[in-house]
């Protein structure tokens, strides 16, 4: 008899539990989302925040003074919302130093003479000494295309990497990622063979004279050649001198990597009510290329995430679970903060209940892709649609794809990662290279974007996953 | 027995009969349009017509030679594009002319002396003539406070309105709806109690230092007084003055209105092969204000409709129904152009089937509203819902709401009316101003314009509505 008053309890929980553990949103949740943007887009602390970064502290490379100035702005700035926590978590990261403007000059053409190139040393590359380097030029459009010419074609040439950017995809990022391994690892493949050096297009959708750096990366056992990024309309004007004729270019940059630096991730936080050990985080990383202002990449991130906690503490939200904003130090070339707050957070035996990253732009807000090492990463998923109806309304979606790197490595803690997805199509005009300051930044756009993830990040903490 | 099969008949094609007529969009459809998508984002076309409506034609007033210099342009633009017919469609327009540089000051104040305001005449505004004026200034927030002041307190003062855009609609015509009263009504409804002159703060979401022009009209029986805007920025400066002191402010403009003035609507279309009666338009408005460069009002708008064309030629697509590009000329001060075509169409007979337009700038797109006089509207847009999800993972929606100025006029023929929407962010930052300019565009967010604006024709052609 007792079994079988269990089994119908069980029986009853099966039916009706789910549902009577499970509050459904309603009309007051949606009228503090309304809430949540109408304090956004009416006030104007993130843009002001923006404005500082980008205008008096600028371009904030890891390991820089400037970076160091941006850890102890945010902080303080964190400070003044009145959070129940503040702090500072150390992290070594690399400091690379870009050195001396870099000179590359097409020399000696027959048609053309000289022809002076627009370039930026690539993230963590090397330099030519002081002296330079001139090499005849070999163009190719992928990293297998070297493997087929071999040594004797590549030794000592200057390797030129020159497969544009898809325009297709409607979402630029997909056409980013099917480039960008001529960037990070056209060094290693073409020093393989003997190159003396690389030059690659720039990753991005516009034909203009901005070159872009970003990050690349050398491999153990590989000689370590100078890797270079020009415009794509310089790289328009080698490719076709190229057709007609042999081309050499000379090629000079001091970049070096220094020792490693004392860094931080800044990290501010309300604690929940009810489930102060499970943290949702919310986050941008800090650092920047050395180039620009750092204004889309990643400072909008930054302070939209300052700006959540903000909101919260505006609207006199209470969170049931602990709501924490991560600055990281470090994305653009090591990872560095992303690595560290993982691994401190797996040797304090941290819960982190979700994350979600901001560094795509701060740009119009179109929705949140999602993933999860948790095999119950569809049952949450589902869950956290039957609330997110409520913020369909304000144009956004919710599906499964990518997070973002500063988060990744939570991902085997099993963590409900969440990356942000704005508007993806400027975003690659701006991305590392000198044009990504505030003036290209939106105040509205950038305020849609903390006030979606305060809102999906409401809805997660008083919905639960 | 004959009646009972008639009835039979009747059941038999109530039931199975729609879908015979209705073909569903299928596989080769999405493929069909993935095709129109990849041709707009890989060409550049609409693009290098913005760039020649912008930067060699510039800003284009109704009645002006740039108006008629950019009429030439794109109706050779469209000869070249191998249409079926091109002409020009006469219309008299009117020719207001801005004149000398406004000057507009703050005159005498006691705790700041002289300080000149940044100021555009508003359009169909008359000038203050050469000597200028003087007056002591009072603000307001609305139309109705006016009535409530009485001459008493208005006759012989600049009426200042300064009612700011809301900043919390996410859709920021909603906001500029709102607003836009005090600059088309604000002359008139001050003129009635005595007033002097009006000044008007720009309608933009940006705290800034640019003046906004726009239309406004005097009513009949009430005195015209000059009619200017200033910046945003300039209106905090007079209202922060105002709240300490009285204010006097000097206003110069010879603006006026001319004759009217001979000009053209441009029109190209390409005969459908089953129901060439059945016209559908695609397009924007090739006049702008004299500021700027009327780039994204509304350069993007016409360059886009005659891309839709370039479209369909490029892929050879046959259609069923007349796709007509119709560039009105005078959307901004009298809406002639827009009421000559929809005059001329009802004389001639024609069926417009469907009319979209495209004049909230060449911003990422986020769908289409439509409206009609049509007794079978709701009918129509069921119809077209069933094919439209095509289009949802391109992130659009399609719904029911305003369409544009220039097809406006057609609504009484009971047309199926669309309004294209791009996101709305950053319009109003350019609109009628002088940072109205080709930079303002970008490339990517200006093709998937076209491409969704021609693949919403595709489906309106081969489905029907």
């Amino acid at each position: 008899m007792k079994k079988i008053g269990t089994l119908f309890l069980f029986l009853i929980i099966s039916i009706f539990g789910l549902n009577a553990q499970a509050p459904k949103a309603n009309n007051e949740d949606a009228f503090f989302i309304r809430k949540i943007y109408n304090e956004a887009l009416t006030s104007n602390v993130s843009y002001e925040w923006l404005t500082f970064l980008c205008k008096k502290i600028g371009a904030r490379i890891s390991g820089s003074p400037q970076a160091a100035a941006a850890v102890n702005y945010t902080r303080q700035i964190l400070d003044t919302l009145a959070l129940d926590s503040v702090w500072l978590q150390p992290v070594m990261v690399p400091h690379w130093d870009r050195g001396e403007k870099e000179v590359v000059r097409i020399v000696g053409s027959k048609s053309q003479g000289d022809i002076s190139l627009r370039a930026l040393s690539l993230g963590n590359s090397i330099g030519t000494g002081p002296a330079g380097l001139t090499a005849e030029v070999l163009e190719v459009k992928s990293l297998d295309e070297l493997d087929q010419l071999g040594s004797s074609q590549i030794a000592n040439k200057i390797v030129f990497f020159n497969r544009p950017m898809d325009p297709r995809p409607l979402n630029t990022f997909n056409a980013y990622g099917s480039a960008a391994d001529q960037r990070g690892s056209g060094a290693a493949r073409a020093a393989k063979y003997g190159a003396a050096a690389v030059l690659v297009r720039s990753l991005t959708n516009q034909l203009d004279a901005h070159p872009h750096t970003g990050g690349m990366s050398y491999q153990p056992g590989i000689p370590q050649i100078p890797a270079l990024g020009i415009s794509t309309l310089d790289a328009e004007i080698l490719s076709d001198l190229l057709k007609k004729e042999s081309v050499n270019v000379y090629i000079r940059n001091t970049s070096r990597m220094l020792s490693d630096k004392l860094s931080y991730n800044v990290i501010g936080e309300i604690k929940g009510t009810e489930y102060p050990d499970q943290v949702i985080v919310v986050s941008g990383h800090l650092d920047s290329w050395d180039v620009g202002e750092g204004a889309h990449d990643d400072g909008t991130g930054c302070v939209q995430s300052m700006e959540v906690l903000h909101l919260f503490k505006k609207l006199g939200y209470k969170p049931k679970r602990t709501i924490r904003c991560v600055l990281f130090m470090n994305e653009e070339n090591g990872l560095r903060g992303g690595r560290e707050y993982a691994a401190q957070a797996l040797l304090a035996k941290e819960k982190h209940f979700a994350a979600i990253e901001s560094d795509r732009g701060g740009f119009t807000p179109r929705g949140f892709t999602c993933e999860s090492s948790n095999p119950d990463f569809e049952k949450q998923l589902k869950r956290l649609n039957e609330s997110f109806f409520l913020l369909e309304s304000y144009g956004l979606f919710l599906k499964p794809g990518g997070s973002g790197a500063d988060i990744g490595p939570l991902k085997p803690q099993g963590v409900f990662l969440v990356g942000f997805e704005p508007d993806s199509q400027r975003y690659f005009d701006f991305h590392h290279t000198a044009t990504d300051v505030l003036e290209a930044v939106n105040p509205r756009e950038l305020k849609l974007g903390s006030a979606s993830m305060a809102s999906l990040i409401f809805l997660m903490d008083k919905f639960g996953l």
